[in-house]
């Protein structure tokens, strides 16, 4: 399993994916799911992966050794792109040229082709935005509405979201409740785990702001738990018992 | 959707249950989903079913009209059998029935014949169990390690459930804990809605303590929600910021 989840607010954006992939519970691995392609003050674009493992390598292969464009010969990269949303539908091209070339021997083995992915960033002269990839190749993109998108096993991380996400959060808060939504996936989910990737951008800097990995371990994420289990538990035990009689 | 939840502490056994039902998210309706089958000091046995309820609903009416033992010729219902164990079979055996009646039919059609169950109750002289049935009627328990058991949209609601729920929690505490569970999940998921109905049973005494419908805008439960809404804000703004750097 994986969990990522991206965060988009006025301040800027931040991006949070765990390490762990498996084929079966008797195979667990460790592998990078955020990925950056950074040029400072010309492009700083993240992408977080979520899905088969070998469908999402090989998407990035090709973000990086490029596509030919069928009618110029062009070969396109990512970092070819002019704007975010050429990115997004380049990122989808990839995809579904892997569907292309993987996805009839998948399906004569009942594999499921599984990606998505979370593309985050922003080029010079255009705005800071976050889409969300389907294994189709068509995206949605993040709003002021729905600041945040996930990918992967999301459902255990979405409450805390629902509830404190807004576009006017400060960045280092949406960091914290990202922090806090990785945390209840990966009590409830052992498919996700340590370490943690993250990457926080602010709006219009065009390079990251915070790039870094936290290990096991790791003594803020650590004390982010305690405080957070021990602020659950206070919460439950300071409502009032249910006057419910018969 | 629906979601179900029964935990089973040492003073007792609750479980929770909304009433919402959809075909599809222009066909919603309201059904009870927590039935119980009462003869006070004799059995106290309560049912909370999740999935397709055409086929939910003829398990329960097999339940009550009962199904002739092939072998003695005899009627058996739910009312005959003489231990929890052997309802957890009796449920199983109606549920598999059903399957032989509606099965085939929708098998052609390409609807999954789903159905869970939460089985819940003690007969007198036997102990107080937590049962979940599956769609091919086999079952597992609920134990000390494992008090909680859900049926239908689980994910939302486990992460509290995973912190706080012991064996040891007070019976008034795994009610609350089970409804903030339910309010999380409402939150998340439009296909489980108000009414909520309760039932909370001690152990030992073969009859209902508590059994409750929860109307939209019952004083306790929207403060429930206000209380929990803001003691999570206060939690989340109450941990330090993150202090990485670079």
């Amino acid at each position: 399993m994986t969990y990522c989840v991206g965060i988009l607010v006025k301040e800027g954006l931040t991006m949070i994916a765990d390490t762990r992939t498996n084929a079966g519970l008797d195979n667990v691995a460790q592998y990078r799911k955020l990925h950056v392609f950074e040029r400072p003050g010309e492009r700083m674009i993240a992408i977080a992966t979520a899905g088969n493992l070998a469908v999402s390598q090989s998407v990035l292969s090709l973000l990086n050794e490029g596509i030919r464009d069928p009618e110029t010969g062009e070969l396109e990269t990512i970092h070819t792109q002019p704007s975010m949303f050429r990115v997004a539908q380049f990122v989808g091209r990839a995809v579904r040229e892997v569907f292309r070339i993987d996805g009839p021997a998948l399906e004569q083995s009942n594999t499921a082709f599984e990606v998505s992915m979370l593309l985050g960033g922003q080029i010079a002269g255009g705005r800071l935005r976050l889409f969300m990839i389907y294994r189709q190749g068509n995206f949605i993109e993040a709003t002021e509405d729905t600041p945040f998108l996930q990918i992967g096993e999301h459902k255990y991380g979405k409450p805390i979201l629902d509830r404190a996400i807004k576009f006017g959060t400060n960045i280092e808060e949406a960091l914290k409740l990202g922090l806090i939504s990785m945390d209840s996936t990966m009590r409830s989910n052992l498919g996700v785990g340590m370490p943690i990737d993250l990457v926080t951008i602010r709006r219009d800097a065009v390079q990251h702001d915070l790039l870094h990995r936290i290990e096991p371990g790791e003594p803020y994420f650590h004390d982010l738990r305690e405080r957070w289990s021990a602020a659950l538990r206070a919460a439950h035990q300071g409502i009032p018992k249910p006057p419910y009689k018969g």
